[in-house]
């Protein structure tokens, strides 16, 4: 059964942080194989065996994972073969995608010698999930800082600054869209991380339309929703209240979502926020739109802060991440939590079985 | 007992809606008994007999309540001595001070004539809450346009604008902050009804101050928390992350919070909204201070939508309100619920026991 569905694929990210350990801790209680699909794993050989053994001596992992180490020569002619012999013959809970660093790996020690090992790794996770070698992507986590100081570039030539920009020009796309999601709520945010004074000049009808046309098409092909039910907030307290309160919901928002529900588009009009995010009206809905980072994310996390998954929608692909960061203090020593990462494949899966296309 | 303890007062707001209703039903459950307190009650005699009529032939009640009924003549040399009289032998629901309508009252039709009654019912509850008679306020709902339609000025001559600047102007307060609470969390706000691009300008370090000092004030003097721990949002996402998401955190708000905290108070610095709404950070905290609506909003009410109350801090007396409007196409038919009148005479009530000076 399992070769017949595309694997998922890790990044494990910065390799000083805590992405491999999240992996390993998961291995090792055999959760990797709740999925029913094959796990890849972007991560340099020795630095995972290495953290491995760091995790199995301070007692974190009772038992240590077995897994099977290719080189992930991705572009050779007989990459997808190998791997298709290794799914098939493997017990072992993951297959590692070797991606070497340039220099040894010390626990919780940024070295920008490996920024570019980190850098590689979303690059091969791209082109397999881009041709359809794997299912899905669940990024962990990097620390941007170090990549910046790597002078990396994106593909347009500006320096690096994120996961979402990286995989959006690799990608070709204009615009893309973030979604958060956990049980409680799915939340996609019309802007992401910008000052408040900043927000009102971004809230264009144009990228309104945009990202509720890119969060109709994602429900539909990544979620097998064929009739989303989607609630809009508005930017302003009870949604302008009228216009006494803001005009953006009558000038910008509300013409914009007309044209969709003229369309046939289950959605509403621009609701207030904080009557939108009660139980009765979440009940009902599939996901929410919300117009900023702030109106929609407290709430999200406040409904189970480890189970959150980041989700990014517009990409060719199916993307989750874990929604914590490097955690450098704890890399190697204990004390992570796999959680995040657990709910990310999960997400990934579940997408990946509902997909129209995977 | 409980004639050694101050009574509770409501005001049932505007006649033609629900206020008179949710009362009622409060009272024909024996719930206003909860409270070991007299309830007092304003409004219209006649009208509330006959909504009484009403609600009991639609089978909404299931036995009409019965209540001791005063004209509210608060000025008068002998009203304490006929309400403490009133008080000691009534075994009734609650006290009803006659507040005397101009027109007779049809359930679910704003008359403007009523106007300047339920203005009326504002002013006995300051004077009475004002010279310590009653421990609190409970306001029930009033239609603002009614007023505004009737020309009801506040104190100051400006239009009338709701409770709130109502019961400030009277008590002479130049700042007061909308709390609202429920099981879940208490959330005050440093701005609340404004456009979200008119908020910016609105946080300075004199409005951050004086609200932050209000609310631990108001902890101490109204919930009787000696060293109340608070938390407090940042303007922008991430609480700005230092600076790369707006500067207001490090220019205002961050300095005026260390003031705070320099002087012993138990507040953290601008924290980011997204990790401040988890259940980790809310379990040990008495009062969250948010920037604005939308960001502490839809948060608490999605925690409990039916369960909210909203409260005046600042005022020189307790002030809850029902957090529902008129809900005029319910009035005298059914279907109003009264958990959130229940909720905020609750909140009242425990306020005033471990209120300082009640």
């Amino acid at each position: 059964m399992m070769q017949n569905k595309l694997p998922l694929l890790i990044t494990t990210g910065e390799p000083a942080g805590i992405g491999m350990d999240v992996v390993l801790l998961l291995a090792a209680e055999n959760k990797l194989q709740d999925f029913s699909r094959p796990i890849w794993v972007t991560a340099d050989a020795d630095a995972i065996t290495e953290r491995a053994k760091e995790l199995t001596t301070a007692g974190v992992l009772k038992v240590c994972p077995s897994w099977q180490t290719v080189d992930a020569h991705i572009d050779a002619d007989d990459f997808s073969e190998q791997m298709s012999m290794n799914t098939t013959h493997s017990d072992d809970a993951f297959i590692l995608l070797h991606t070497p660093c340039s220099a040894p790996v010390i626990s919780g020690q940024i070295n920008t010698s490996n920024s570019a090992m980190v850098a590689k790794q979303l690059d091969i996770a791209h082109k397999l999930a881009f041709n359809k070698t794997v299912a899905a992507i669940v990024t962990g986590p990097l620390q941007k800082s170090a990549l910046i100081d790597a002078d990396i570039k994106l593909l347009d030539g500006t320096m690096f600054s994120g996961h979402t920009e990286f995989f959006m020009q690799q990608s070709g796309c204009k615009k893309v869209v973030m979604m958060l999601a956990n049980q409680a709520m799915k939340v996609a945010l019309v802007t992401t991380h910008l000052a408040l004074k900043d927000i009102p000049a971004v809230i264009t009808a144009e990228n309104v339309r945009q990202t509720v046309q890119i969060v109709i098409d994602d429900m539909r092909e990544k979620f097998g929703l064929t009739q989303p039910r989607i609630l809009v907030c508005g930017l302003n307290p009870h949604a302008g209240e009228g216009g006494h309160l803001g005009m953006e919901e009558i000038e910008i928002i509300n013409p914009v979502l007309q044209e969709f529900i003229d369309a046939g588009v289950d959605i509403s009009e621009a609701m207030p926020a904080d009557t939108l995010f009660t139980p009765r009206h979440l009940a009902n809905c599939d996901a929410v739109i919300a117009m900023y980072h702030d109106q929609g994310l407290p709430v999200l996390k406040s409904h189970g802060f480890g189970d959150t998954v980041n989700l990014t929608l517009g990409l060719p692909y199916i993307r989750t991440s874990v929604d914590h960061g490097t955690a450098l203090d704890l890399a190697g020593r204990g004390g992570a939590s796999a959680t995040s990462l657990y709910q990310a494949l999960n997400m990934a899966n579940e997408m990946a079985n509902k997909s129209l296309t995977r």
